[in-house]
């Protein structure tokens, strides 16, 4: 017999499809969802079709906005000559919300990652290229820090060198305030190789 | 400057709404939501708004399910003159996994909780009353062991006795499998005092 009712054993299959959702937390949120009221659930819902339904790629630096062209690359004050690099735009958005950042960006959707079928073809990469035939100076390449991200990083700055930009890695090393008994070997080592003078 | 575009921020927010979703889980989910094919987005929202319009209470017990009555309700192999009462059906579905218990159940909707202002009048109480007029020989307080589910069993107990009928208290102690080590000292005592002759 199953354990609840129809409606209820679907949508907590749907739910627990979603990343990070498992089967408990699915079904704490399917009756939470239930005791709602009816008008917050169908605006959620609502929200969920929009959101799809509007977002798409920055024409230009293919981020997901929902617009043609996102407010950063509309944005005439930003250094379009400088363009950082990012897997996706939730870095974009931790890079963004440092308000440092003057350059623009542009968003690959994923790192290689031949493991999961990820090749170069998957990610914005052409896109990349033909915007390097433009005015632009520096290629800051900000992948993550992982096996996929390095590769890609690798990937990126061999096929950006003939033309003659300047392609950079962001630093590897220990992040600010942590503390070095906790932190990996890898990542002990990144830091020594990556010292500057004082 | 706000750091996605108005459906994505529209969107991480009604997420991050919901119970054991904070914000950086919202916007991870957001993503995801943003990148599924638009018919399985479009089939989850359908999924919640649906599972909201159809689930309702059992006229009997009060677990939620799709039908006027529930199937454990309409069994008649279910022994129902034994009604365990339980805090909400997620507790019912953890008790009938275990496939032994015959009985019926009865399905508050919370437990007493003065510090969120829930008294006995926003609990199925009244609905539990009205079903002891029936022939019922024990009714198995299976609430929490937290202090929200210890008042409320006591509540009820103390609603019961005079009726006559039975009312026992599913039992405390250490869970199978459990390094006393890592127990908290309440359960060693509860533990002690439950004990039983071998």
């Amino acid at each position: 017999m199953e354990l609840y009712s129809g409606y209820i054993n679907k949508l907590i299959e749907e739910l627990s499809g979603l990343p990070g959702i498992g089967e408990k937390s699915a079904s704490r949120l399917a009756f939470h969802l239930i005791h709602m009221p009816k008008a917050k659930v169908e605006r959620l819902a609502r929200t969920i079709v929009e959101a799809k339904e509007h977002v798409q790629y920055c024409r230009e630096c293919y981020t997901l906005t929902d617009q043609e062209i996102c407010l950063i690359c509309a944005n005439e004050k930003r250094d379009h000559t400088t363009i950082m690099v990012l897997e996706n735009t939730r870095d974009l958005a931790a890079y963004e919300k440092t308000g440092k950042y003057e350059g623009v960006y542009h968003v690959l959707h994923g790192a290689i990652s031949p493991m999961i079928g990820i090749g170069p073809s998957d990610l914005k990469l052409k896109e990349l290229l033909q915007r390097l035939q433009g005015d632009i100076k520096e290629v800051i390449i900000a992948t993550n820090s992982s096996l996929e991200g390095e590769t890609t990083a690798m990937y990126i700055s061999k096929l950006i060198k003939p033309t003659g930009v300047k392609v950079t890695r962001i630093a590897s090393g220990v992040p600010v305030g942590g503390d070095l008994e906790y932190i990996d070997e890898v990542t002990l080592l990144r830091a020594l190789e990556g010292r500057i003078e004082l």
